[in-house]
């Protein structure tokens, strides 16, 4: 199991960007995977967080990477929801989609098939997901969502005062672009929905959720609303929870049970039956 | 809440050592924690792991981190068991048990109270957890031991071609010297429990226990009879599982509920309570 | 020597910020520093870096560390040349000036006083260095400023092309504000200078300089002439080099040797004085 | 440029190993590097350091990999000289030769031209890239030595005393194996020289060279004897200097100027010629 800390440099947002990447090479007790492309999860974290974030809370990716064969990318996204922010040019979510796979496919042996490649995240990240999800589908062929933050309101009614998290109006319009338009646009899950649904481009295998005592579960199902009024095939989960890893992380699981087979269990030489 | 990777010089070792600390400093929604010392946990790893073998496997230390008001350590035992390696001079016991408190306590707030003062670990790092524990009893006041690899059969069996995970008599012979001896030693855990009982040094408060489904059941609970001969208290205990980070984080979990107070949780500005 | 690398919560960017820090710490063959509060460099690096960059050119910072008994910390900038950004409520410039010094003061033993305390870089860190070092001089005592990013031309001139370097208009109003009165602001050179000029803040010792074959002197020499004329004293200097680490890098030592003494070398068990 | 910390299992040492690499793919201002192998350089730390040491005393490894088109592989030897360690079955020599080859190939477009690939370090890793490239000289064309560790006097002379840098002969007896009969193994590098000597392996090209004002220059200069005697060709350098960086620095970019071909500079669009 390798464990890959990387800097590397984004044309896309001008300057290093890092990732951690978790590769399931062969170790002491696993047979060598030579030859063998592996399925990829790009895995995004949530506002006010970076990738040392999952660690600390506990992600256990390296038994996902043994169990799925997958690799597991995780970028950051530096509060910036993975969309493009046009004023600056700083192109998160061109980076996410395009460039960051680009380069994990040059430094590792991935799949570049649809069905290999998963592009999953938390909060801000399942917004992230959702989003360049639908807008790169000829990449991604399945999108898993915990708990997105879809802060369509949040975008509506933000003022000059911060919000709970420092959020003013301003941050989102550097963000977002133009508040009064955004939902126009496929920086918004509706407007990326609608694009989706009106162009040619794959649809990817979509599963969302989100639990039962958070706050975020209102917009979750105003956008499952729009799917199903546009004809987008999904699967939409709540489960009792809020906005925590308790919740975040069996969803994960659960998305990935879905969308990818699991290998056998590697044997155990400590595991004793019976006593 | 602080990630911090860490790479000093140890004179025990001769050479840089890396460890990894979680210290819950303040967050967004954390208060301050200026003026008051920490309490710590020393946590070890086990055979064939370093420290990233935690963060792939989703220990989860912010967690633990927030929830005791707990400062987490993190050091590297090389294979090497925490037991001082005489004929190198490698002290890998004195490391842990000195110096790396030391260094700690002058980069960190950390208390420098034996009840505030934790060391913890699973299998190779659960072994070192009571070796040390006992042996270091001056600085740690509670041991926490999942599943600890107390290989005194695999020492006296041991010969020269590998066993499963690669080890031959003259490993453990460079591990622990002399192999006929060793159980007369402070690098056995029997050896050391002796040495604690016949000394008037502290007793610390131990907890430790395995899987009921891990081969390595037998000699932990060989190492309970010592314990209960030698009039040392302490609490073993079994519970469903194997060899496993399954078995092994709750275990540590429960460990910590039973050596510390839990703060009141955090408010969750997502939480709704109905629908 | 310690080399660690820390990623903490920021209130003033509302994320976890990354910064590596070196800290002479007692090695093998250095006497123990305790009870000795460190002197400090706070060192940003340029446009297009991160904190690896200086680890890629080669930057000699345990030298450094050791010679001049020296904890030098190195935290990233993010392309926004150390200023605030006003619309976002993303305080770099108060991050550097208040916030990472206060980090760093409670994580290390470092001296709080001015004349312990250096800020400095080259590029786009040159420009944060003096930026900040006249804005917080109640913190810095010396600033030393290679080669520094001062921008006012390029700010003048954006458009919505990229430049070079890919910036625009866009990008520059969003880090800079309103271009066409920048200068009027501390987010210029000489907006920063003219306040620090009519304050009654304690001037900060200033060492800056440029390339001779470097076209960011003209600029240089443009503040150099600020200073003058504001009566702010400070030392100029210009030498033989271009925009490159063969420049910097001795620059920083030139200035480091001119704010702080140095210790003797530490004795060599391999010197032999002659054959 | 890219700057990759990785952390992969090794099945030599059986336990997780780390090491650093640098690889020169695009950055802003250098055209694509697809499609091409890179040469490579490993590059070995000395006693009593690891890959950070090179960090903290400013090696240039990113102006190296872009001056020579060149991906650099930083990994750790752990005071253990490179060479296999038979009592413990602890296999550093065949890490360095096979091992780590392997692993860096798999995850980097690496070249498996022997003409292209260099074995390169200082002190004990000087000693390192001398054995290990005259041993695997299927593998490594070109070896680079700077003030090598020949540690042969050491060994003979060892006690129970710790010497200088706390090494006794219980701890030479456990890296090198019988010190009565060390030269005539591999483990030596007039060993290794003569096994060298005596097969039908190709000879590598061999650069290593020490300071005039280092005592190391007497065992590297009974070295090159060992070699003039065997008929092995190779070129020997001394320059003023002693043990320290600002030795081997130059001596290793001497080495890669003498080994591979240049690129030609990038431009520098800050670069004025005349004022």
């Amino acid at each position: 199991m390798a464990l890959i800390r990387a800097r590397m440099f984004s044309k896309c947002l001008r300057r290093p960007v890092r990732f951690t990447a978790v590769v399931p090479y062969d170790g002491m007790f696993l047979p060598p995977r030579e030859g063998r492309p592996f399925k990829t999860m790009y895995l995004l974290h949530g506002y006010m967080g970076n990738n040392s974030t999952l660690q600390l809370e506990g992600w256990p990716v390296g038994e996902w990477a043994q169990r799925f064969d997958l690799a597991i990318i995780m970028p950051e996204g530096e509060n910036h929801f993975y969309v493009d922010d046009l004023a600056r040019r700083d192109f998160y979510g061109e980076f996410i989609g395009r460039e960051l796979v680009a380069m994990t496919r040059r430094l590792f042996p991935l799949s570049d098939k649809r069905g290999d490649t998963v592009i999953a995240g938390l909060s801000m990240g399942g917004f992230g997901a959702l989003r360049n999800g639908m807008k790169y589908s000829d990449v991604f062929g399945h999108v898993i969502s915990a708990s997105a933050a879809n802060v369509r309101d949040e975008l509506a009614s933000s003022t000059d005062e911060p919000n709970a998290v420092g959020a003013t109006r301003g941050l989102f319009t550097s963000i977002f672009g133009d508040l009064d338009r955004v939902e126009e646009t496929d920086r918004s899950l509706d407007g990326a929905a609608r694009e989706l649904a009106s162009s040619d481009r794959p649809r990817p295998d979509i599963f969302f959720g989100c639990g039962e005592n958070d706050v975020l579960k209102f917009p979750n199902r105003h956008f499952r609303d729009t799917l199903v009024s546009l004809g987008i095939e999904h699967e939409y989960s709540e489960a009792p929870g809020t906005h925590e890893p308790a919740f975040f992380i069996p969803f994960i699981t659960r998305g990935l049970e879905r969308a990818l087979p699991a290998l056998p269990e590697a044997p155990n030489p400590f595991l004793i039956d019976k006593d």
